[in-house]
């Protein structure tokens, strides 16, 4: 197809798709005359995964051609390009430096190995979780704690679907693609649908009505 | 005890505590003489309050005002105060103004009733909920909702132990504190742990390890 239609199809400007290709984000079309490109289906594909990582993920430019660069490297396995893009999304927060945090990493690594959870050194999701466990020590909640295991629970059940749901992908670029979505907007999915049971819940309790 | 042991005890400087009291968040100590007064447990939990508000809710001082203002207002039903509280917490998602986002308010409203969720005219999770649900659509990934309930079973074990966690206090200022560290951190802790358990799923599904 002509860069027109590719520009239809995914909903990218033309001068945009140009930009992708000048960056090195997508690879140039074929061409067919001196002037003229010809895009195919990679190109397609190539593009929804640019603008997922750009409007879902908020991820620069660079941190894009990191993950492209990873799905293009044939010797990395899959499992690990998937991690390393989900990695580029999660959000960091940040310790206050305060002592509780070797405790906190502790107690992460504790329940890591009570569940069986395979990871990896160095992963940013146990250093968010051990930065949350800490805050929650710092302001004297350290006993909600204590609930990990159901909210551990809860989150392998949604991980199962998600990972069902990731798996009917064919492509890499999909796969990526599904993972950052995925990872970014079922966050928030999750977060609100906790806050309306949240509401339901404390109606039950709290609430006047019968 | 005087100022200087309420400093101490709260870990909050002593002119922080007086610029408190002036902006009206935290109520004066008693005067035991001209130049010197003296405080309380109240104050203790309100500092600690205002602290979680801050430091983990993120709210300014006019949000945090609105929050007190609701708690010291006995006229207002707990129920209220904690959904306000919490409302004031819950990140806000715009939505690109995509016609898509009638669609996903039907959905939420489908979604709610199905649950036998009680909610309320307004609730900022809804909206946020189908603000993330256009989202999905627009990237291509409205199949994605299919697994919305596997998501909602999730919530609502979460939520459960979450409000037995709250349900243990008693002051109104302390239920308000644990809804807030709760929502906010509890979110944080739930991402991590998702994360944690796609690296694992996705390790079983995708890795080489046997």
């Amino acid at each position: 197809m002509r860069i027109g239609e590719l520009s239809r199809r995914t909903g990218v400007s033309v001068p945009t798709i140009k930009f992708y290709v000048r960056e090195g984000l997508l690879p140039p079309g074929e061409l067919t005359s001196p002037n003229q490109a010809s895009y195919g289906e990679t190109h397609v594909r190539r593009l929804r995964l640019i603008r997922a990582l750009l409007d879902v993920g908020g991820l620069s430019v660079a941190g894009i051609r990191g993950v492209i660069e990873a799905i293009d490297d044939p010797r990395r396995p899959l499992h690990t390009v998937l991690g390393e893009a989900a990695d580029q999304v999660v959000p960091r927060y940040e310790h206050g430096g305060g002592s509780g945090i070797a405790e906190a990493r502790k107690r992460v690594a504790e329940l890591i190995e009570a569940r069986g959870w395979r990871t990896y050194e160095g992963s940013p999701a146990a250093e968010s979780l051990a930065t949350a466990i800490a805050a929650l020590d710092e302001v004297g909640h350290g006993r909600f704690t204590e609930v990990l295991d159901v909210y551990a629970d809860a989150a392998e059940q949604v991980a199962r679907v998600d990972l069902e749901y990731v798996a009917h992908r064919v492509a890499r670029e999909e796969l990526v693609e599904s993972v950052v979505v995925g990872t970014v907007i079922g966050d928030a999915v999750f977060a609100a649908l906790r806050r309306l049971a949240h509401v339901d819940a404390s109606d039950r309790v709290f609430g006047e009505t019968p």
